[in-house]
């Protein structure tokens, strides 16, 4: 039995070495502590979910939310050459009279991109349905997919569970409306911001799906944001493009951007709150906050991350060049095992900012891990300690400053670290 | 014992697993069967290496190669804005006065990059040294270092070793030299040709390191071909331009660019072939040949790499965005980690296209894997079958071809898997 009980011990320690490399965490270890968030609600917005069987049994994996007469929708989409047809369709519709009210329908499992006539069709017939349940005209409802490229949508599973759906809508729902959305995902995303105003409070509450092909270009995964703030349609948009920028366009997980990339903003008017007539404010600075929280939620989910990282850049010529040896940075394959391994490996930061395409200059570039700084001056630092940094790269929120010595502009974009469980994910899942 | 004999099975497929999942091989799956090649002695030119310990120890690390009095020649280099000291030095070399001879020194272990006023006085120091053991003038020694960036270059562990390494000098000693420059390369790499001629045979031989840091811009990895072709320097250098485009320029392991992609192709004259004064011709073929097969031999030793894939692209507006989109392809993570899984995974080639910049039309592209027609017009093809495709997958010689279908431009790129091999090698690795 002693044979036994070696061969046992040798199993135990050959499935802890199998699982330490290889499997991902059931939730992301960068999962928020304290679960979904509480979200305020929305008046005159309601939410329902469904387990349709698209693709995935068990689960829900459709999400419709019926937005109030009045609303205003602003919207940001991925500007990928072969996006989907629910994108092409949910452009289109954007700005489009808001009187009658509107509706937004998604589906995991699925993401009817690369299909097609039967995608248009698809989408057309889950329109048209939803819009005779719920008494709306068809360009007022706006629909999105995710999921697997290429397979024709499967979407009489979705057209007869609206009925089911209408009868589950409630304005308490927002947290099923968010799992029903969610794919490689491993838990939730939500974010909110009340802004009390002399008038009255205004309330925004958001929720994001997204995990790998992370990379959005003017736009993102799919998020819906949703407030009772009163404010015009095209001031609607014009704050979303830019706080886009500033959010969902500073984030990668892999490079690879999304065909079905979705930002929705619904702004009810329901809020007591004077109507919103500048740009600037504290509306805009909370927009701003659920934004970047929510972008970060999907930094945190990204496939396979175990870190989350700031990577900060300074002194470029400008802010598109900052912005640019950012992503280099956030992208760079070895960067990011480097980041894996706990490795303050700053050589591979310079190769990134010299691969750029940025204007820099070796000799005055300077690069911090947290506060650690590690190389100025082209060179590594005099005081640098790399027992400091090394400390610093064990946490699992890090950052890294760039500072390239040449001008005033900036950008700060968010990424994650790539490990064995992103080879893991995306060797085997069909997206 | 049936029960020992039950785990010892379990353990002997937990082992299994283990390394199919994590260990890399010590020799890449795709080396060349036949080990190292026979290459041909290129007269005028002589090679020796040594055990310097700049930072391996064990093994060779240092290569030294004299090139007799009137060898041409010509060089391309890493774009990257921080490119190393010896890259800078090498690059203000070429094209000086040959009639003294020349010689070449590289060093593993080290990069010598982002090393500051030391690293400069490092190149200054081994040039000098090499100038000297060999009596050449200091602007005909081209020098350059590889391995991890940002540590000072402890030079003088080579210049000690100078006089060692002249007295080993032999025409014969290619190998050796091949396999002092290997970093994280699991097997030296050689390349040949013999141009026959009516006035006589030329030869051409080269050897390179690559395996990670992989993403060339105009430019590569250590590449040194030598040739005793007669050749003017700047005919040679157009030569090594044009084909660069063609070769070294249209791989990527991991679309990270070198501080110290060095290339350096150099003529001896010593071939009784007449002087070579047209671009094209069968010695610019056979130069295309060896490039060619070089620049597959390093994606062969890309980190982690199981699978050569070849990306051919046509029907693009114009060749420019076909490279575009062929390298789009061949750098995302998602298409790559589908390849390792052996899943013929079209719908992340549609987004890779998507997001390459490229001029696209969805429903204009087809796409096939190998012999088998996968997608076309913008959905799936009405005869795909997946067992098909599925089977191509399954080989380590890979063909994924995409039609746009709106110009005549085409490009073709070569690339390899992201595997569990990849990470393990980074996170640990220090480069």
């Amino acid at each position: 039995m002693g044979k036994v009980k070696k061969l046992k011990k040798k199993i135990k320690k050959l499935k802890k070495q199998l699982k330490q490399g290889h499997s991902h965490a059931s939730v992301s270890p960068l999962a928020p502590r304290g679960g979904f968030p509480d979200l305020p609600v929305i008046e005159g917005v309601e939410f329902a979910a469904i387990e349709a069987g698209v693709r995935y049994s068990g689960r829900t994996d459709v999400m419709l939310a019926r937005l109030c007469p009045g609303t205003a929708v602003a919207g940001v989409f991925t500007k990928s050459a072969t996006r989907s047809a629910p994108v092409l369709d949910c452009q289109a519709k954007i700005g489009g009279d808001p009187s009658a009210g509107a509706a937004i329908v998604v589906n995991s499992g699925n993401a009817n991109a690369f299909t097609g006539q039967s995608g248009v069709d698809a989408v057309a017939g889950i329109t048209a349905a939803v819009a005779d349940v719920l008494d709306l005209p068809q360009n007022r409802v706006f629909s999105a997919s995710t999921g697997v490229i290429g397979e024709p949508l499967p979407f009489d599973r979705i057209t007869v569970k609206l009925a089911d759906l209408e009868n589950g809508l409630s304005p308490d729902s927002i947290q099923d409306a968010a799992a029903a959305i969610m794919t490689t995902d491993t838990f939730a995303k939500g974010a909110s911001a009340v802004v009390q105003t002399n008038s009255g409070d205004i309330r925004i509450a958001g929720i994001a799906k997204g995990s790998g092909m992370i990379a959005p270009d003017m736009a993102t995964m799919l998020v819906y944001i949703f407030t009772d703030a009163k404010i015009a349609q095209p001031l609607l948009q014009d704050m979303l493009a830019t706080l886009t920028n500033k959010t969902f366009n500073c984030i990668t997980v892999d490079s690879d951007t999304s065909t079905s990339d979705s930002l929705l903003l619904a702004a009810t008017g329901k809020s007591s709150a004077d109507q919103i007539t500048d740009m600037n404010g504290p509306f805009y600075d909370a927009l701003h906050d659920v934004m970047r929280d929510l972008s970060h939620l999907v930094v945190k989910d990204g496939e396979g991350a175990t870190k989350f990282v700031e990577v900060r850049i300074t002194g470029a010529y400008n802010d598109t060049d900052a912005h640019r040896v950012g992503m280099a940075i956030a992208n760079s394959p070895l960067v990011k095992t480097a980041i894996a391994g706990e490795d303050p490996n700053w050589g591979r930061v310079v190769m990134a900012v010299g691969k750029s395409g940025a204007m820099a200059d070796r000799d005055r570039l300077s690069i911090s891990f947290g506060d650690v700084l590690v190389a100025e001056n082209g060179q590594v630092s005099p005081d640098y300690s790399e027992e400091d940094a090394a400390k610093h790269m064990k946490g699992d929120e890090l950052l890294i400053a760039v500072d390239l010595g040449i001008g005033t502009g900036k950008a700060t974009v968010w990424t994650c670290d790539l490990t064995h469980g992103y080879i893991e994910i995306n060797a085997d899942y069909r997206s």
